[in-house]
């Protein structure tokens, strides 16, 4: 996508031909800046501080970070406890574990002086893989926007999404926001309710600012108002990303999440989750086992944002001395959840549902 | 209750007898500073930018308002403009309308050089009352409390509240908060989980610190964790309060209380709603008719708090130009709440409950 009007992928190899280079999402929405990772700690750091972040991105960025590691020292120590670094970085979004077997698989099969080469020809092939699997959610999720349209006689269609699963939570086009952007692309009416999404805002900095380069309709709301929303009836659809899917469709995703399928469910409004093949976890039956992470209380006791002089500065915003927590997932149960909007479909969000669109054990 | 180791009501008369005197709560948990009333349009300003709020608060300070009104004009015309114009501060919180009420029954009837003497006893009543009610309501509440604490063994009653009904939002006490601090001073162990309530963060500042002044045990959460703390079994029982229940027990409250109350009946945790007679619309039968404040979108695009240096500033924390909308409370049906809590007693959230312990037609 674009960025005042210069396109980017939200990782990719500079000139040299081995930095990895990643915008850097903790500065946005008030400053555009990209970072350079130049080894494997660059790379683990920039996932668990949130540089990147977004399963597909953190899947990618573990790639290359795989990639730095093979270039300093391509042993089978080395790729061992690497893959384990880099796994550890964060625990729920399985895109990561996907990705370093996958690099597994391509590098270790060749002898060390090889496999730098052959890591960062994998990376890239994921993360190219990702922008095409990106792109083929957004088209299959663009026929649900147009049918909601077609019902709507040119008024726009609602949608409600939660935190950010648009191209920046991607390599490219994003999860939740690729139909949004195809749609709006072919000329559908949106609007698009950006749930604020504490403690990181990452709907009010991330989702915001990309909609907004693309000149999409949307409104910022607090995480608290789309249950009133979807009961006065102003929301048509939700679509959001997701960290992992069970076999059985039970679906992690960023805190929150849970509650506005409830309420989509209430209110008979369609709930929809995207996410590539990568997302899957078929060696699990039931969300709750999927591990969940928990984050610093200062990202919910602290906020970052721009001062009336434009400077950037970190505020405490609650009451001093009281403690916080700050569980970063949950988990919607698939009996709240309409469909699932995959690369190779829309699918129920059942074990029968995804088998049907990936084979028994999945792609 | 008490800060700093003095005693404060929320509101009072100065020693010139006739100045009011409120807790600036736009302050907290910053500063603790109090903000004069002089007259009637101090006290209406106070209610529509929050210095006070509450749904009992905001009923006392419109008495003490129309008492300002008074002094400076007695006439049939000023009581009936100033009872409109203080009417007009809020919509949703049906205490304004009540205590206006109450205030005009009190006033009207006597000759002009009396109004201002009755205005001003009336309103001290009205606080009076209240902080007995708030009391009553706690020691109520407080059996529930107590029964959840039978069951646990010791271990604390995890409470899970939204926003701040606690004393700051009445004149003593508070609504949902005071079972909580009935229960505590009783030494049974709690624990309150505190929804930070965005945009205006009335639970990460107010219920933080007046839960923290008084040395009950919270946690500071992200509204958007308490679903994924309910799956876990991490919540006994919701306490909230209300800006207004309806004959068939549907309550407004917060912004985001809905979506509480669905997860919490999800999990089959009871969900509580705690409220004074004032606070019954015995007028509407539906909370869908109960009329829903839109607040400025610079309460979601912006946030206050403290810098290291102890500097209060605003920053602005949504991605620039984007838009945000800003609905300040949402209805909870009646199908979702476990009781209403009241002075006279717990009922069910129906028609029969709130007749059973009120009369047909109420207090």
């Amino acid at each position: 996508m674009k960025v005042n009007g210069q396109h980017y992928r939200t990782i990719w190899v500079s000139g040299n031909g081995w930095t990895v280079k990643v915008i850097d999402q903790t500065k946005l929405p008030h400053r555009f800046e990209t970072a350079r990772l130049e080894n494997v700690r660059d790379a683990a750091q920039s996932i668990k501080t949130m540089v990147v972040r977004g399963a597909p991105l953190i899947g990618a960025t573990a790639a290359y970070g795989l990639a730095l590691a093979m270039r300093a020292d391509a042993s089978d120590i080395s790729l061992d406890r690497n893959i384990d670094y880099l796994a550890a970085t964060r625990p729920t979004a399985i895109n990561l574990r996907w990705a370093l077997d996958q690099m597994d698989k391509a590098v270790r099969k060749w002898p060390p002086t090889m496999r730098e080469a052959a890591a960062y020809a994998r990376a890239a092939e994921i993360a190219d893989q990702d922008v095409e699997t990106c792109r083929s959610i957004g088209v299959e999720g663009a026929t649900l926007i147009r049918q909601h349209a077609a019902r709507k006689a040119g008024a726009p269609v609602n949608i409600l999404t939660h935190c950010n699963a648009g191209w920046l939570a991607a390599v490219d086009w994003g999860t939740a926001l690729a139909p949004v952007y195809h749609a709006f692309d072919e000329g559908i009416p949106l609007h698009i309710w950006v749930d604020e999404t504490r403690p990181r805002n990452q709907g009010a900095s991330l989702t915001a600012f990309e909609l907004g380069a693309h000149g999409v309709p949307h409104t910022i709301i607090a995480d608290n108002a789309g249950g009133h929303l979807m009961q006065k009836g102003d929301v048509d659809l939700c679509i959001v990303g997701t960290d992992r899917v069970t076999a059985n469709g039970d679906v992690a995703n960023k805190i929150g999440t849970y509650l506005k399928a409830l309420a989509a469910h209430d209110n008979g409004v369609p709930f929809y989750v995207a996410l590539p093949h990568s997302t899957i976890d078929w060696t699990l039956d039931d969300g709750m086992a999927i591990p969940i992470e928990e984050r610093s209380a200062e990202e919910v006791t602290r906020m970052t944002g721009r001062t009336e002089s434009g400077e950037v500065v970190t505020i405490d915003i609650a009451a001093p001395g009281s403690p916080a927590a700050n569980p970063a997932f949950d988990v919607t149960p698939a009996r709240l959840i309409t469909g699932l909007i995959t690369e190779r479909g829309i699918c129920p969000a059942t074990r029968e549902g995804l088998g049907g669109l990936y084979g028994r054990k999945g792609a």
